[in-house]
């Protein structure tokens, strides 16, 4: 699937579009638009600080005008940060998304306004949008600059489109220990402990083990794991037999 | 509710705690533990850098060493960015902040450990975690900093704990107009492209009807754009009757 576009309008500073392009392409995005940028296209400083995201500032268009930056697309959504006496829908990054991936889907073209890093966008610019994102921030301390907004907007695509699994666990070069495994190494301890008088008094013995046993089976254990329990307790015995 | 504590481990950089502070405070966390900062605690750079968020500094407890910092916490996740050689559980932020939001709807405390800027966190304080989080970067891209990985987690902090909704409609002084307003709108530019012999030919002119008709009523009018609507075609006559 492509990608949305993501057009600053009107950037000011180098330095922003930079991490702007380096936020976009953590998640994938690398479609980006720049409108009538303060000093001039190409900026060697926007190209210093993309780093190894230099290819999306290679690939991206410059306009003169924001309607000519969004003259192909679609569907428009413009960022803000502060309710702007418009009557138009908001939607939450991760709603704007949703929409985003759907529309793409059917083949449309969707564009992602940013505005200047001083005032943001003016209302002329926001009128050509067919919504408005605001991110829900702390309405007490709102101080996204542009490449947070971006990388947030951006972080939502790439968290929708993602195939990355919400929870994996990392094997390190072990598997699970089987059924097998684990009841070897539950006799081994039992054993053990029975010829150290851990399990004391006699008739808490049974009740003991059957914990023991319960506490084996609840852990998660590897085969690794496992090697490891049964060399400390081998140790163990190596440390007393030695007297 | 209380929001987890953000652990940043050895930072080396004030900039980066001061803007670890404001990426917090962008969605409400104001819990910060700072561990071995390199270059000494109270820091100047980070006051600066924090400005509005200077009471996340404030608050912020300063602790020898991660096992001190981590000592009341009952759950860990440690922020990653590459793979550790460690069987361990590892989530999306995503993910992670809903396990937070439960455990801490128990009145479980959580903490997050984020790693020193260069190298991130060593294997050993990984050790000390319950799981990992590792935001699901593209992999042939992945730049995120410290303050970025502290926004990220904060902002999922926030989107999960949000009362804000998905999508809302931002009115702009006005109401939706009712359906007796859209009615008279339809009525009056029946009457005047009546008038002005739009309907044409006249076999056409009831299909025409039908469709400017449903026009209007699949647009989502305000009484503010019927009231515009109604003075542009007034405006129009108007012109016509100067000659």
């Amino acid at each position: 699937m492509s990608t949305p576009a993501f057009i600053l309008t009107r950037p000011q500073m180098g330095e922003n579009i930079g991490a702007s392009a380096r936020a976009m392409l953590n998640f994938g995005c690398d479609r980006m638009r720049i409108v009538a940028p303060r000093d001039g296209w190409p900026n060697p400083k926007a190209v210093a600080m993309a780093s190894g995201a230099g290819r999306v500032l290679d690939g991206a268009s410059v306009y003169g005008d924001l309607p000519g930056a969004v003259a192909d697309c679609d569907y428009i959504f413009a960022t803000t940060a502060r309710p702007r006496g418009l009557t138009k829908t908001v939607v939450t990054p991760e709603r704007a998304m949703a929409q985003a991936r759907a529309l793409m889907g059917e083949g449309k073209k969707v564009g992602v306004l940013f505005g200047p890093e001083r005032a943001g966008l003016e209302n002329e610019d926001i009128a050509l949008a067919n919504a408005i994102i605001s991110v829900p921030v702390n309405p007490d301390f709102a101080s996204l600059n542009l490449a947070q907004c971006v990388l947030l907007v951006a972080y939502e695509w790439g968290r929708q489109t993602s195939s990355v699994s919400p929870e994996v666990v990392d094997m390190a070069k072990t598997d699970w220990a089987g059924q097998v495994e684990v009841e070897a190494l539950a006799r081994h301890y039992e054993d053990r402990l029975d010829d150290a008088q851990f399990f004391f008094p006699p008739e808490k013995a049974d009740g003991m083990k059957i914990v023991l046993r319960n506490m084996w089976s609840r852990m998660p254990l590897t085969r690794a794991d496992v090697q490891m329990l049964h060399g400390i307790l081998r140790q163990m015995v190596r440390w007393k037999e030695r007297g």
